[in-house]
């Protein structure tokens, strides 16, 4: 039961010039369900993307690095249902072969194609039928396929996640869309499990590599559902440059604030999404941490209450149990933090202050905010002036029951 | 519903001369349920303690540092019901009041008396009903109450948790008896929830604080449930000196290393008692990470899998979706982790190599040894000589329910 999170509507999905998407049912794991997705980029397209810090990364990501400095990408091929993680040496094979599968259909050549896969670890990647799908997401590529595309790339997920946002740059109009998945084995380090996010500005490659950097460390990076950073976390930005926009190749210049605007509201979006879509989740919590002397430990206090079971659970009871909160702030690891000078507010109602319950606190104003789908829990560290966020839900028997029967 | 653990039995609880032990029903937070412990020393006893790393760590246990810093420790008094941590300056007045009340009835200073309160956090501890609680608890002091004394410092805990070893030194027959508490908010960093162990030996305050540090490091410090460090994590050690050994004062005597063994032996029972008894607890797994470069590593190894959420869930579901301990090695912080070395085990069985899947390797095996009520998962990091033990237990629906519910 996803919180406040509607599927996406096609129409008001805007396509990127120079960017086609095709869908297939290629039987990958399960029949009768989409589950190849295929992207094809035009020529002169920029692609950036960062990927997963687990260090039993997937072939594919693996693959993806080594494509991506090369440069010239014209594919992406994204499959779900296996995730071709921790499957040695033949999974690299695997994902090679997807690549010369997808490039032989598009005419370019294998390093020119990115692979991706999410699903199931450590069984291993049934190519063939990718192989065997792939002349069908060619025969349906098309540029205003976004809402079929997020479908196709779903796992646990209850609904498909995609964005779509509108930029001026110098009075050209600028389209920036985007698709992901989620639902569990979320913590994103560097980046979700699966996002990406096109434009038709056309931007140069170095500084797309900044700015899939600065929007995902601004939406992917803050968001938590369980902790489990994923083996296959991959977000890549794609600019088409088919918008006729100047070229934009200064960090400093506005074109390159109002894209990274654009982006990262889309990625932004994207990242609350898969939260509000995360396994059993009823409540959507925002954790805002300030007063830290620098946004690492804000940061850490953040994913210290996201990561409770504790605090979680007592979120999905609706049951003010708060010092749990307190605890969690207790255990981020910064030895020398003076809890006596620490606030905690839930929405506008002062919990704790003075290392106690604060005075003004009524056990009934905690009850009331607890019992909201939406959900800011705000702490000020009071020992610096850093700030940081962090977007999570509550840990419901849902969780355990999807997670219990995820692969039967 | 633990996991292969009985209640102790009362007769098999060795006393330890010059430990009385004595329990009241003092309606802390319920009625008629016993819930105050008074731990009364003769004179001449050692105590050193180990407490938790949480830095909102509760007023009883700033209290006990302090105290125990002066030394000739007469009494330990132990309430459940509520935590008094979270609570700030009235917080501490209240763990002082309690030393003060438990000094008047025993004749000795408040500062010889260590205050130990669990339960619920950030809410006020109700001490008028401790003071008129002790007087009950003083009447019932006996050497043989251990076991009344387990129940008496349980909250969620399903059963009491218990131990005793006899030891010989030098000729003498030494007893060690413990008691302790844990069930949920279990990740003990130092120590457990509540812990007490003690012996009638003889043994040089200087040494037992580096006893209790060996003995916790080698067992509470080895067990998680939820990953979450209580506020109130206290384990002490006790050395009432009754016996009639000859004085233990050198860490390399035959004496200290017999010693060791049997407190040890007692904490690790007793924190192994802590993880069958976990809140929700279906399964008891015990994580063996060896080839480290270092013990911290080891231990990163183990936690990340013990901790992880997907992990925790696949063992309930006694699903060998075992792809999920691989992707929580990869997230264990150990940046140049070569995973292609890497070899998972789960019991005698070769689930992992070479970066995948064991050649070798059959699901109804990975199925088989899932079943079981206690597994072993192996790993070899293939980097170092060092090893770590880490036991923890499955995440079941119950575990939500516990805690959605614990309050109300």
């Amino acid at each position: 039961m996803p919180v406040n999170l509607k599927p996406p509507v096609a129409a008001e999905l805007l396509p990127v010039a120079g960017v086609a998407l095709g869908i297939a049912q290629a039987g990958i794991r399960k029949a009768n369900r989409r589950d190849l997705l295929l992207i094809r980029l035009d020529e002169g397209a920029a692609v950036a993307g960062v990927f997963t810090q687990n260090r039993f990364c997937a072939a594919p990501v693996t693959v993806c690095r080594e494509h991506l400095q090369a440069g010239a990408i014209r594919a992406l091929v994204v499959n779900t249902g296996i995730a071709n993680a921790g499957t040695g040496e033949p999974g690299m094979q695997s994902a090679r072969a997807t690549c010369a599968a997808a490039a032989r259909l598009l005419g370019c050549t294998p390093a020119q194609v990115l692979p991706f896969s999410t699903g199931v670890i450590m069984e291993p990647l049934p190519v063939e039928r990718i192989e065997a799908g792939l002349p069908a997401s060619v025969a349906d590529l098309r540029e205003d396929n976004w809402a079929a595309a997020a479908e196709a790339i779903m796992t646990t997920d209850t609904l498909p996640k995609a964005a779509s946002r509108k930029v001026s740059l110098g009075g050209t109009a600028v389209t920036v869309t985007g698709i992901a998945k989620g639902a569990g084995m979320i913590r994103p380090n560097m980046a979700t499990m699966l996002g990406f996010v096109a434009t038709d500005a056309a931007v140069a490659p170095a500084l797309l590599r900044r700015l899939v950097r600065e929007a995902a460390d601004a939406s992917f990076n803050c968001v938590t559902v369980d902790g489990d950073t994923s083996t296959n976390d991959s977000f890549v930005l794609i600019a088409s440059g088919k918008a006729g926009n100047a070229p934009i190749a200064d960090a400093s210049s506005a074109d390159y604030a109002a894209l990274r605007q654009a982006v990262t509201a889309v990625a932004g979006e994207l990242a609350q999404a898969i939260v509000r879509d995360g396994e059993g989740a009823t409540k959507f919590m925002t954790i805002e941490v300030r007063g830290g002397r620098d946004a690492a430990e804000c940061k850490a206090v953040g994913y210290a209450i996201a990561h409770s079971p504790l605090v979680k659970t007592a979120f999905f009871a609706s049951d003010p149990n708060l010092g749990r909160i307190l605890a969690a702030i207790g255990n981020a690891g910064i030895a020398d933090l003076d809890v006596s000078q620490v606030k905690l507010w839930l929405d506008e109602v002062l919990v704790s202050e003075n290392g106690g319950r604060a005075s003004s606190y009524r056990e009934e104003d905690g009850a009331r905010v607890m019992k909201q789908a939406e959900i800011a829990v705000r702490v000020d560290l009071a020992r610096g002036a850093t700030q940081a966020t962090v977007w999570t839900c509550d840990f419901s028997y849902d969780y355990v029951k999807i997670n219990a029967d995820y692969r039967s």
